[in-house]
């Protein structure tokens, strides 16, 4: 049986662009255990298509994908494993899918984060910072910087580590106690 | 006599429901002394409403709520005492107060820059980055974000500790010498 | 012959009125070599003019500025020398210069990077980081956001050197082994 040297549950936060999923996948491919990408994403238009086919390009063999934009919890409880790391990109666009299928917002946060404890294996969660712009204009959007404000703080709570990625270079906001 | 642990002046900075307030919050309500809450909040819409519902019933008792949108030096003055801890939530709100009321914005902020040394007691203040975005469409939202970050710099170079908190965790940018 | 103690390539990053310019015209003023300031803004609008006047203003004597705002890579190689520092302000305008211009992105970005680590001299590139507000509704304000964050990424792999700004406030990304 192969010795894992990641935390239970890593949070990489970042802005677009940042890099934060290539680091996450290198956390992962750190680690001699099973890799599942966990693509919270649908290829529904044009640009997320294009952006999921870098992700793919980029990332090498021996990864496994799984997709679902929306029930996240039931994939991670039924995924996780002692032989396998999983990798979640990312927490901010399943947001924005719960919202769009009007899900209870507040409920599947408190599912998901109620659920990181007892997984029985450890777990990459990517999420974009969004909330370091000015003001949006439109209702919508200052709900949704809100809602993904308090899931990254919640996420963030139950992680036992958490790192910022800006420009490609982590820097560490929380470290798992030695 | 109390004893304090905190700094004569704190700037928390941070962004959209990054957990700056409740960071701000914890810091203040470890020091012994009196606990005051500057509101520079007006309840005039829903939305600001709600949130200044949420962030009282978030502190607990033993706080005293001072509400003050635009002269926030001559409350600063007037507050501050040895036996007492005043946090400034937000300066980011108060600057906007400013603006809507046709003040100088740069004689207003050179006003709170230059009272904070000489205060009787300490002072955390919690402000907003929003300088990390895509440049706004508009000139109004350009000048509010150039003013923000002027005011935050201003504050940051008096301030003894400044903070910056994501996701809800803290990071340091400025220690008080020891 | 004068000796630096500067890394040969510092990316200064931070957000819009973050004093990342000020900061980084500092270091260059902490070297004892002949100052360059490589100013990629042309004075077309307003607004932008007013902003070089005031950083015209703020830099002292000592200072020689050249004006680039294309082939950023062919006067780093013509300037750069033993005996001067060369700020570049800054990359985020260099790159909406080249959109605006209809150059290929990718090949400048390329070719800026490949330069960096044969110049004859120390250089300072200060740049925004643009990816931390919410999605932009506009597709080339997206399309920008990548590219900048792509930028970003690129330069500071190449860089020895890489501070985040923050209200004035240096954060070290990454640091020249020592």
């Amino acid at each position: 049986m192969t010795s894992l040297s990641i935390p239970p549950v890593t949070l990489v936060l970042g802005g677009a662009r940042s890099g934060k999923s290539a680091h996450a996948e290198k956390l992962v491919e750190g680690q001699p255990a099973g890799w599942i990408y966990l693509a919270t994403a649908t290829a529904g238009d044009g640009e997320m298509a294009e952006r999921i086919n870098r992700h793919r390009e980029r990332r090498g063999d021996g990864w496994r994908t799984v997709e679902e934009p929306l029930d996240l919890t039931a994939v991670l409880q039924a995924e996780t494993s002692a032989n396998s790391v999983i990798l979640v990109d990312c927490l901010t666009l399943w947001l924005s899918n719960i919202l769009f299928a009007e899900l209870d917002v507040e409920h599947e946060i408190k599912r998901l984060v109620e659920c990181l404890p007892g997984l029985a294996g450890p777990v990459v969660l990517v999420s974009n910072e969004v909330g370091l712009g000015i003001v949006p204009d439109n209702a919508l959007a200052r709900r949704f910087r809100d809602d993904a404000g308090r899931l990254n703080q919640a996420v963030a709570a139950a992680a036992d580590s958490v790192i910022f990625v800006a420009a490609g270079l982590p820097l560490s906001l929380k470290q798992p106690s030695a």
